[in-house]
Protein backbone atom coordinates (compact mmCIF):
# COMPACT_ATOMS: atom_id res chain seq x y z
CA UNK A 1 0.00 0.00 0.00
CA UNK A 2 1.48 3.53 -0.56
CA UNK A 3 -0.46 5.34 1.58
CA UNK A 4 -1.71 4.46 5.33
CA UNK A 5 -4.07 6.43 7.30
CA UNK A 6 -2.98 5.49 10.82
CA UNK A 7 -4.41 5.99 14.11
CA UNK A 8 -1.95 7.16 16.70
CA UNK A 9 -4.09 6.85 19.56
CA UNK A 10 -5.03 9.15 22.06
CA UNK A 11 -1.93 10.31 23.29
CA UNK A 12 0.53 8.54 25.19
CA UNK A 13 2.97 6.78 22.56
CA UNK A 14 2.63 3.46 23.62
CA UNK A 15 -1.03 3.36 23.54
CA UNK A 16 -0.65 3.29 19.50
CA UNK A 17 -1.27 -0.08 17.80
CA UNK A 18 1.50 -2.71 16.46
CA UNK A 19 0.76 -2.35 13.11
CA UNK A 20 0.68 1.25 13.02
CA UNK A 21 3.93 1.73 14.89
CA UNK A 22 5.38 -1.05 12.05
CA UNK A 23 3.98 1.27 9.16
CA UNK A 24 5.34 4.38 10.42
CA UNK A 25 8.97 2.80 11.23
CA UNK A 26 9.36 1.81 7.21
CA UNK A 27 7.57 5.09 5.97
CA UNK A 28 9.18 7.34 3.91
CA UNK A 29 7.21 10.33 3.77
CA UNK A 30 5.15 11.25 7.06
CA UNK A 31 2.13 13.57 7.54
CA UNK A 32 1.24 14.42 11.00
CA UNK A 33 -1.06 16.10 13.12
CA UNK A 34 -0.02 18.66 16.12
CA UNK A 35 -1.51 16.66 18.82
CA UNK A 36 0.80 12.99 18.10
CA UNK A 37 3.32 13.06 20.26
CA UNK A 38 7.14 13.53 19.89
CA UNK A 39 8.06 10.40 20.82
CA UNK A 40 5.95 8.60 18.07
CA UNK A 41 7.16 11.48 15.54
CA UNK A 42 10.84 9.67 16.52
CA UNK A 43 9.96 6.26 15.57
CA UNK A 44 9.68 7.41 11.68
CA UNK A 45 13.08 7.04 9.87
CA UNK A 46 15.22 9.45 10.27
CA UNK A 47 15.65 10.61 6.38
CA UNK A 48 11.59 10.23 6.22
CA UNK A 49 10.03 13.43 4.89
CA UNK A 50 7.87 15.11 7.95
CA UNK A 51 5.38 17.51 7.30
CA UNK A 52 3.05 18.95 10.09
CA UNK A 53 -0.66 18.61 9.26
CA UNK A 54 -1.55 22.12 10.72
CA UNK A 55 0.08 24.48 8.18
CA UNK A 56 -2.22 23.21 5.68
CA UNK A 57 -5.79 23.33 4.87
CA UNK A 58 -7.83 20.02 4.82
CA UNK A 59 -7.96 19.89 0.86
CA UNK A 60 -4.36 20.83 0.61
CA UNK A 61 -3.38 17.65 2.75
CA UNK A 62 -5.79 15.58 0.34
CA UNK A 63 -3.60 16.66 -1.82
CA UNK A 64 -0.61 16.35 -0.31
CA UNK A 65 -1.35 12.66 0.19
CA UNK A 66 -2.57 11.86 -3.30
CA UNK A 67 0.57 13.44 -4.77
CA UNK A 68 3.02 11.31 -2.39
CA UNK A 69 1.07 8.58 -3.15
CA UNK A 70 1.41 8.73 -6.90
CA UNK A 71 5.02 8.90 -6.54
CA UNK A 72 4.89 5.42 -5.01
CA UNK A 73 6.13 6.59 -1.62
CA UNK A 74 5.32 5.07 1.45
CA UNK A 75 3.00 7.22 3.30
CA UNK A 76 2.22 7.42 6.71
CA UNK A 77 -0.80 10.01 7.43
CA UNK A 78 -0.57 9.78 11.52
CA UNK A 79 -3.61 10.92 12.99
CA UNK A 80 -4.58 11.66 16.79
CA UNK A 81 -7.04 8.90 18.56
CA UNK A 82 -8.61 7.02 15.07
CA UNK A 83 -8.39 8.30 11.60
CA UNK A 84 -12.64 7.78 11.13
CA UNK A 85 -13.79 9.41 14.84
CA UNK A 86 -14.03 12.93 14.27
CA UNK A 87 -10.56 12.38 12.40
CA UNK A 88 -11.50 13.43 9.51
CA UNK A 89 -10.27 10.01 7.86
CA UNK A 90 -13.03 9.45 5.61
CA UNK A 91 -12.44 12.56 3.44
CA UNK A 92 -8.53 11.41 2.68
CA UNK A 93 -9.44 7.92 1.90
CA UNK A 94 -12.13 9.67 -0.32
CA UNK A 95 -9.71 11.50 -1.87
CA UNK A 96 -7.43 9.04 -2.16
CA UNK A 97 -9.92 6.64 -3.77
CA UNK A 98 -10.95 9.25 -6.41
CA UNK A 99 -7.03 9.70 -7.40
CA UNK A 100 -7.02 6.04 -7.77
CA UNK A 101 -4.29 5.75 -5.26
CA UNK A 102 -4.06 2.29 -3.27
CA UNK A 103 -4.29 2.87 0.36
CA UNK A 104 -4.86 1.54 3.87
CA UNK A 105 -6.62 1.81 7.00
CA UNK A 106 -5.24 1.76 10.66
CA UNK A 107 -7.25 2.42 13.09
CA UNK A 108 -5.87 3.58 16.32
CA UNK A 109 -7.29 3.73 20.06
CA UNK A 110 -9.98 7.08 20.11
CA UNK A 111 -9.90 8.85 22.53
CA UNK A 112 -13.72 8.35 22.95
CA UNK A 113 -12.90 5.48 25.65
CA UNK A 114 -9.21 5.81 26.38
CA UNK A 115 -9.62 9.24 28.05
CA UNK A 116 -12.50 8.46 30.19
CA UNK A 117 -10.38 4.93 30.95
CA UNK A 118 -7.45 6.64 31.60
CA UNK A 119 -8.73 8.43 34.78
CA UNK A 120 -11.18 5.27 35.89
CA UNK A 121 -14.31 5.68 33.94
CA UNK A 122 -15.51 3.16 32.37
CA UNK A 123 -17.60 4.64 29.21
CA UNK A 124 -20.11 2.09 29.59
CA UNK A 125 -20.87 -0.36 33.04
CA UNK A 126 -23.10 -2.64 33.83
CA UNK A 127 -26.15 -1.55 35.74
CA UNK A 128 -25.24 1.69 34.84
CA UNK A 129 -24.79 2.50 31.50
CA UNK A 130 -24.75 0.07 28.29
CA UNK A 131 -25.03 3.18 25.49
CA UNK A 132 -22.69 5.71 24.92
CA UNK A 133 -23.19 8.75 22.71
CA UNK A 134 -19.85 10.74 21.15
CA UNK A 135 -20.52 13.74 19.44
CA UNK A 136 -18.33 16.64 18.08
CA UNK A 137 -19.34 19.93 20.56
CA UNK A 138 -17.78 22.69 19.22
CA UNK A 139 -20.38 23.56 17.57
CA UNK A 140 -22.15 23.60 20.58
CA UNK A 141 -25.42 26.02 19.18
CA UNK A 142 -26.20 23.78 16.55
CA UNK A 143 -26.08 20.45 18.17
CA UNK A 144 -29.89 18.61 18.67
CA UNK A 145 -29.60 19.11 22.93
CA UNK A 146 -33.06 17.74 22.95
CA UNK A 147 -32.08 14.25 21.40
CA UNK A 148 -28.27 13.92 23.39
CA UNK A 149 -30.39 15.13 26.56
CA UNK A 150 -32.83 12.28 26.14
CA UNK A 151 -30.35 9.55 24.63
CA UNK A 152 -29.79 7.05 27.62
CA UNK A 153 -26.50 5.98 29.13
CA UNK A 154 -23.29 8.38 28.47
CA UNK A 155 -22.44 11.08 26.63
CA UNK A 156 -19.18 12.18 25.29
CA UNK A 157 -18.31 15.43 24.01
CA UNK A 158 -15.53 15.71 21.62
CA UNK A 159 -13.51 19.38 22.09
CA UNK A 160 -16.16 20.08 24.74
CA UNK A 161 -13.39 21.99 27.17
CA UNK A 162 -14.10 25.14 26.11
CA UNK A 163 -17.90 25.39 24.95
CA UNK A 164 -18.60 22.86 28.25
CA UNK A 165 -20.96 25.63 30.38
CA UNK A 166 -23.11 26.45 27.45
CA UNK A 167 -23.41 22.54 26.76
CA UNK A 168 -24.30 21.85 30.26
CA UNK A 169 -26.71 24.83 29.85
CA UNK A 170 -28.30 22.98 26.56
CA UNK A 171 -28.80 19.89 28.01
CA UNK A 172 -30.19 21.19 31.23
CA UNK A 173 -32.83 23.35 29.82
CA UNK A 174 -33.73 20.58 27.38
CA UNK A 175 -34.33 18.01 30.77
CA UNK A 176 -30.98 16.35 32.06
CA UNK A 177 -30.85 16.54 35.73
CA UNK A 178 -28.47 19.19 36.83
CA UNK A 179 -27.45 16.72 39.16
CA UNK A 180 -26.09 14.39 36.74
CA UNK A 181 -21.95 13.43 37.27
CA UNK A 182 -19.73 15.06 34.67
CA UNK A 183 -16.23 15.00 34.16
CA UNK A 184 -13.55 17.38 32.25
CA UNK A 185 -10.45 15.67 30.83
CA UNK A 186 -7.59 17.42 29.62
CA UNK A 187 -4.76 15.68 27.71
CA UNK A 188 -6.09 12.75 28.67
CA UNK A 189 -3.37 9.82 28.50
CA UNK A 190 -0.44 11.92 28.28
CA UNK A 191 1.90 13.61 31.56
CA UNK A 192 -0.21 16.61 31.29
CA UNK A 193 -3.66 14.94 32.32
CA UNK A 194 -5.74 16.55 34.41
CA UNK A 195 -9.37 15.59 35.84
CA UNK A 196 -12.01 17.52 36.87
CA UNK A 197 -15.30 16.16 38.49
CA UNK A 198 -18.87 18.13 39.11
CA UNK A 199 -22.30 17.99 38.98
CA UNK A 200 -23.43 19.20 35.33
CA UNK A 201 -24.78 22.29 36.70
CA UNK A 202 -21.64 22.81 38.38
CA UNK A 203 -18.85 21.30 35.99
CA UNK A 204 -18.34 24.49 34.11
CA UNK A 205 -17.06 26.59 36.93
CA UNK A 206 -15.42 23.48 37.89
CA UNK A 207 -13.14 23.17 35.09
CA UNK A 208 -12.67 27.06 34.61
CA UNK A 209 -8.96 26.60 34.66
CA UNK A 210 -8.12 23.26 32.67
CA UNK A 211 -5.91 23.58 29.41
CA UNK A 212 -7.86 22.59 25.45
CA UNK A 213 -8.25 19.80 24.61
CA UNK A 214 -10.05 18.41 26.43
CA UNK A 215 -12.91 15.49 26.56
CA UNK A 216 -16.27 15.71 28.49
CA UNK A 217 -17.89 12.87 29.85
CA UNK A 218 -21.88 13.36 31.05
CA UNK A 219 -23.13 10.29 32.83
CA UNK A 220 -23.54 7.88 35.71
CA UNK A 221 -20.77 6.56 34.76
CA UNK A 222 -18.35 9.67 36.19
CA UNK A 223 -19.40 7.98 39.54
CA UNK A 224 -17.48 4.99 38.93
CA UNK A 225 -14.32 6.73 38.95
CA UNK A 226 -14.98 8.05 42.84
CA UNK A 227 -15.65 4.12 43.76
CA UNK A 228 -12.76 3.00 41.98
CA UNK A 229 -10.43 6.27 43.86
CA UNK A 230 -12.05 5.81 47.05
CA UNK A 231 -11.06 1.75 47.10
CA UNK A 232 -7.40 2.33 46.04
CA UNK A 233 -7.16 5.36 48.80
CA UNK A 234 -8.20 2.81 51.06
CA UNK A 235 -5.83 0.56 49.63
CA UNK A 236 -3.27 2.75 49.74
CA UNK B 1 1.38 -3.59 38.74
CA UNK B 2 0.58 -6.94 39.12
CA UNK B 3 -2.72 -7.32 37.32
CA UNK B 4 -3.10 -5.57 33.43
CA UNK B 5 -6.59 -4.96 32.02
CA UNK B 6 -5.63 -5.40 28.04
CA UNK B 7 -7.92 -4.74 25.37
CA UNK B 8 -6.92 -6.91 22.34
CA UNK B 9 -8.42 -4.86 20.05
CA UNK B 10 -11.22 -5.51 17.08
CA UNK B 11 -9.60 -9.01 15.99
CA UNK B 12 -6.50 -8.17 13.68
CA UNK B 13 -3.93 -9.62 16.43
CA UNK B 14 -1.49 -6.70 15.08
CA UNK B 15 -4.65 -4.52 15.76
CA UNK B 16 -3.17 -4.86 19.71
CA UNK B 17 -1.16 -1.63 21.16
CA UNK B 18 2.57 -1.47 21.71
CA UNK B 19 1.71 -1.84 25.44
CA UNK B 20 -0.59 -4.57 25.53
CA UNK B 21 1.69 -6.55 23.55
CA UNK B 22 4.28 -5.66 25.86
CA UNK B 23 2.33 -6.53 28.70
CA UNK B 24 0.75 -9.72 27.26
CA UNK B 25 4.60 -10.97 26.88
CA UNK B 26 5.88 -10.74 30.09
CA UNK B 27 2.37 -12.13 31.84
CA UNK B 28 3.31 -15.20 34.12
CA UNK B 29 -0.69 -15.55 33.96
CA UNK B 30 -3.18 -14.99 31.41
CA UNK B 31 -6.71 -14.88 31.22
CA UNK B 32 -8.33 -14.17 28.23
CA UNK B 33 -11.57 -14.12 26.31
CA UNK B 34 -13.27 -16.80 23.30
CA UNK B 35 -12.88 -13.90 20.83
CA UNK B 36 -8.99 -13.27 21.58
CA UNK B 37 -7.29 -14.20 17.89
CA UNK B 38 -4.60 -18.02 18.91
CA UNK B 39 -1.79 -15.78 17.34
CA UNK B 40 -2.26 -13.26 20.38
CA UNK B 41 -2.49 -15.81 23.07
CA UNK B 42 0.93 -17.64 21.11
CA UNK B 43 2.76 -14.33 22.47
CA UNK B 44 2.30 -15.04 25.89
CA UNK B 45 5.28 -16.82 27.47
CA UNK B 46 5.34 -20.49 27.00
CA UNK B 47 5.32 -21.09 30.65
CA UNK B 48 2.44 -18.68 31.30
CA UNK B 49 -0.84 -20.13 32.83
CA UNK B 50 -3.73 -20.00 30.55
CA UNK B 51 -6.73 -19.61 31.49
CA UNK B 52 -9.81 -19.35 28.96
CA UNK B 53 -12.62 -16.84 30.86
CA UNK B 54 -15.86 -18.84 29.56
CA UNK B 55 -15.28 -21.20 31.71
CA UNK B 56 -15.89 -18.84 34.53
CA UNK B 57 -18.71 -16.80 35.51
CA UNK B 58 -17.98 -13.05 36.14
CA UNK B 59 -17.47 -13.57 39.91
CA UNK B 60 -14.85 -16.10 39.51
CA UNK B 61 -13.21 -14.49 37.17
CA UNK B 62 -13.42 -11.47 39.44
CA UNK B 63 -12.09 -13.89 41.88
CA UNK B 64 -9.35 -15.54 39.75
CA UNK B 65 -7.81 -12.44 38.93
CA UNK B 66 -7.59 -11.19 42.67
CA UNK B 67 -6.02 -14.79 43.52
CA UNK B 68 -3.46 -14.56 41.09
CA UNK B 69 -2.75 -10.75 41.39
CA UNK B 70 -2.46 -11.16 45.72
CA UNK B 71 0.24 -13.81 44.93
CA UNK B 72 2.00 -11.21 43.48
CA UNK B 73 2.03 -13.12 39.57
CA UNK B 74 1.97 -10.68 36.19
CA UNK B 75 -1.59 -11.40 35.39
CA UNK B 76 -2.72 -10.35 31.82
CA UNK B 77 -6.55 -9.67 31.59
CA UNK B 78 -6.87 -9.97 27.34
CA UNK B 79 -10.11 -9.23 26.58
CA UNK B 80 -11.78 -8.21 23.15
CA UNK B 81 -12.33 -4.47 22.00
CA UNK B 82 -11.15 -1.93 24.22
CA UNK B 83 -11.85 -3.47 28.21
CA UNK B 84 -14.47 -0.37 28.80
CA UNK B 85 -16.80 -0.82 25.58
CA UNK B 86 -18.82 -3.46 26.66
CA UNK B 87 -16.10 -5.39 28.21
CA UNK B 88 -17.25 -5.23 31.81
CA UNK B 89 -13.68 -4.20 32.50
CA UNK B 90 -14.92 -1.77 34.89
CA UNK B 91 -16.66 -4.60 37.43
CA UNK B 92 -13.53 -6.50 37.07
CA UNK B 93 -11.47 -3.06 38.46
CA UNK B 94 -13.67 -2.32 40.85
CA UNK B 95 -12.85 -6.01 42.17
CA UNK B 96 -9.29 -5.65 42.22
CA UNK B 97 -9.84 -2.16 43.86
CA UNK B 98 -11.70 -3.56 46.58
CA UNK B 99 -9.36 -5.92 47.27
CA UNK B 100 -6.78 -3.95 47.47
CA UNK B 101 -4.55 -5.25 44.25
CA UNK B 102 -2.66 -2.34 41.94
CA UNK B 103 -3.72 -2.89 38.87
CA UNK B 104 -3.19 -1.02 35.43
CA UNK B 105 -6.08 -0.69 32.29
CA UNK B 106 -4.41 -0.62 28.74
CA UNK B 107 -7.14 0.70 26.09
CA UNK B 108 -7.66 -0.96 22.97
CA UNK B 109 -8.63 -0.19 19.51
CA UNK B 110 -12.96 -0.53 20.40
CA UNK B 111 -15.02 -2.53 17.46
CA UNK B 112 -16.64 0.56 17.60
CA UNK B 113 -15.18 2.10 15.14
CA UNK B 114 -12.45 -0.46 13.91
CA UNK B 115 -15.12 -2.63 12.82
CA UNK B 116 -16.75 -0.60 10.52
CA UNK B 117 -13.91 0.85 9.16
CA UNK B 118 -12.37 -2.27 8.35
CA UNK B 119 -15.28 -2.01 5.54
CA UNK B 120 -14.79 1.43 4.57
CA UNK B 121 -17.55 3.11 6.87
CA UNK B 122 -16.45 6.18 8.97
CA UNK B 123 -18.40 6.25 11.64
CA UNK B 124 -18.21 9.89 11.89
CA UNK B 125 -17.78 11.83 8.74
CA UNK B 126 -17.39 15.70 7.72
CA UNK B 127 -21.12 16.93 6.46
CA UNK B 128 -22.79 13.29 6.99
CA UNK B 129 -22.25 12.69 10.47
CA UNK B 130 -20.86 14.31 13.55
CA UNK B 131 -22.26 11.76 16.24
CA UNK B 132 -22.15 8.24 17.02
CA UNK B 133 -24.34 6.35 19.51
CA UNK B 134 -23.09 2.53 20.40
CA UNK B 135 -25.25 0.11 22.50
CA UNK B 136 -25.26 -3.25 23.19
CA UNK B 137 -28.52 -4.68 21.21
CA UNK B 138 -28.98 -8.52 23.24
CA UNK B 139 -31.42 -7.04 25.32
CA UNK B 140 -33.49 -5.46 22.31
CA UNK B 141 -36.38 -5.38 23.60
CA UNK B 142 -35.76 -3.58 26.98
CA UNK B 143 -34.15 -0.65 24.72
CA UNK B 144 -35.68 3.16 24.56
CA UNK B 145 -35.83 2.51 20.77
CA UNK B 146 -37.54 5.95 20.93
CA UNK B 147 -34.61 8.09 22.03
CA UNK B 148 -32.19 6.30 19.88
CA UNK B 149 -34.45 6.87 16.47
CA UNK B 150 -34.31 10.22 17.44
CA UNK B 151 -30.56 10.54 18.29
CA UNK B 152 -29.18 12.37 15.18
CA UNK B 153 -25.98 10.43 13.29
CA UNK B 154 -24.63 6.97 13.65
CA UNK B 155 -26.27 3.95 15.56
CA UNK B 156 -23.68 1.10 16.17
CA UNK B 157 -25.15 -1.79 17.64
CA UNK B 158 -22.85 -4.31 19.87
CA UNK B 159 -24.10 -8.31 19.87
CA UNK B 160 -26.82 -6.57 17.14
CA UNK B 161 -26.45 -9.68 14.53
CA UNK B 162 -29.06 -11.99 16.43
CA UNK B 163 -31.20 -9.84 16.83
CA UNK B 164 -31.14 -7.14 13.90
CA UNK B 165 -34.87 -7.71 12.31
CA UNK B 166 -36.55 -6.90 15.76
CA UNK B 167 -33.95 -3.87 15.93
CA UNK B 168 -34.63 -2.44 12.91
CA UNK B 169 -38.46 -3.08 13.24
CA UNK B 170 -38.33 -1.26 16.87
CA UNK B 171 -36.15 1.77 15.30
CA UNK B 172 -38.49 2.22 11.88
CA UNK B 173 -41.56 2.02 14.50
CA UNK B 174 -40.12 4.89 16.15
CA UNK B 175 -39.95 6.81 13.45
CA UNK B 176 -36.22 6.02 11.69
CA UNK B 177 -37.13 6.08 7.95
CA UNK B 178 -36.99 2.52 6.84
CA UNK B 179 -34.56 3.64 3.62
CA UNK B 180 -31.85 4.68 6.50
CA UNK B 181 -28.06 2.68 5.43
CA UNK B 182 -27.41 -0.23 7.06
CA UNK B 183 -24.46 -2.97 7.88
CA UNK B 184 -24.15 -5.73 9.49
CA UNK B 185 -20.81 -6.80 9.68
CA UNK B 186 -19.48 -10.40 10.65
CA UNK B 187 -15.65 -11.07 12.37
CA UNK B 188 -14.79 -7.92 11.27
CA UNK B 189 -11.42 -7.00 10.61
CA UNK B 190 -10.15 -11.10 10.63
CA UNK B 191 -9.76 -12.86 7.51
CA UNK B 192 -13.27 -14.35 8.05
CA UNK B 193 -14.99 -10.66 7.98
CA UNK B 194 -17.98 -10.54 5.92
CA UNK B 195 -20.40 -7.59 5.11
CA UNK B 196 -24.26 -6.70 3.70
CA UNK B 197 -25.66 -4.00 2.97
CA UNK B 198 -29.52 -2.97 3.09
CA UNK B 199 -31.68 0.12 3.68
CA UNK B 200 -32.60 -0.68 7.14
CA UNK B 201 -36.34 -2.36 5.94
CA UNK B 202 -34.58 -4.66 4.41
CA UNK B 203 -31.60 -5.34 6.40
CA UNK B 204 -32.49 -8.44 8.17
CA UNK B 205 -33.10 -10.51 5.16
CA UNK B 206 -30.41 -9.79 3.63
CA UNK B 207 -28.30 -10.43 6.44
CA UNK B 208 -29.85 -13.31 7.33
CA UNK B 209 -27.09 -16.05 6.65
CA UNK B 210 -24.40 -13.90 8.41
CA UNK B 211 -22.40 -15.74 11.74
CA UNK B 212 -22.24 -13.72 14.80
CA UNK B 213 -20.59 -12.25 16.34
CA UNK B 214 -21.91 -9.10 14.42
CA UNK B 215 -21.60 -5.48 14.49
CA UNK B 216 -25.00 -3.67 12.91
CA UNK B 217 -24.40 0.16 12.04
CA UNK B 218 -27.17 2.29 10.70
CA UNK B 219 -26.64 5.99 9.17
CA UNK B 220 -25.94 7.88 6.05
CA UNK B 221 -22.50 6.98 6.90
CA UNK B 222 -22.96 3.29 5.50
CA UNK B 223 -23.24 5.35 2.04
CA UNK B 224 -19.49 6.22 2.25
CA UNK B 225 -18.54 2.51 1.60
CA UNK B 226 -20.21 2.51 -1.55
CA UNK B 227 -18.68 5.68 -2.71
CA UNK B 228 -14.90 4.12 -1.64
CA UNK B 229 -15.94 0.85 -3.06
CA UNK B 230 -16.92 2.32 -6.42
CA UNK B 231 -14.00 4.64 -6.78
CA UNK B 232 -11.61 1.30 -5.85
CA UNK B 233 -13.05 -0.73 -8.41
CA UNK B 234 -13.08 2.21 -11.03
CA UNK B 235 -9.40 2.44 -10.38
CA UNK B 236 -8.41 -1.16 -10.96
Amino acid sequence: MSVALVGAGPGDPELITVRGLKRLRECEVLVYDRLVSEELLDEAPAGALRIARDDFKQDDVNRLLVMHGRNGRRVVRLKGGDPFVFGRGGEEALALAEAGIPFELVPGVSSLSAVPESVGIPVTHRGVSSTVTAFAANDVESLDAAALARVPGTLVAFMGGAVVGRLAERLIEHGKASSTPAAVISSGTTEREQVVTAPLGAIAAAARDLPTPALVVIGDVVAVREALGALRRSAA
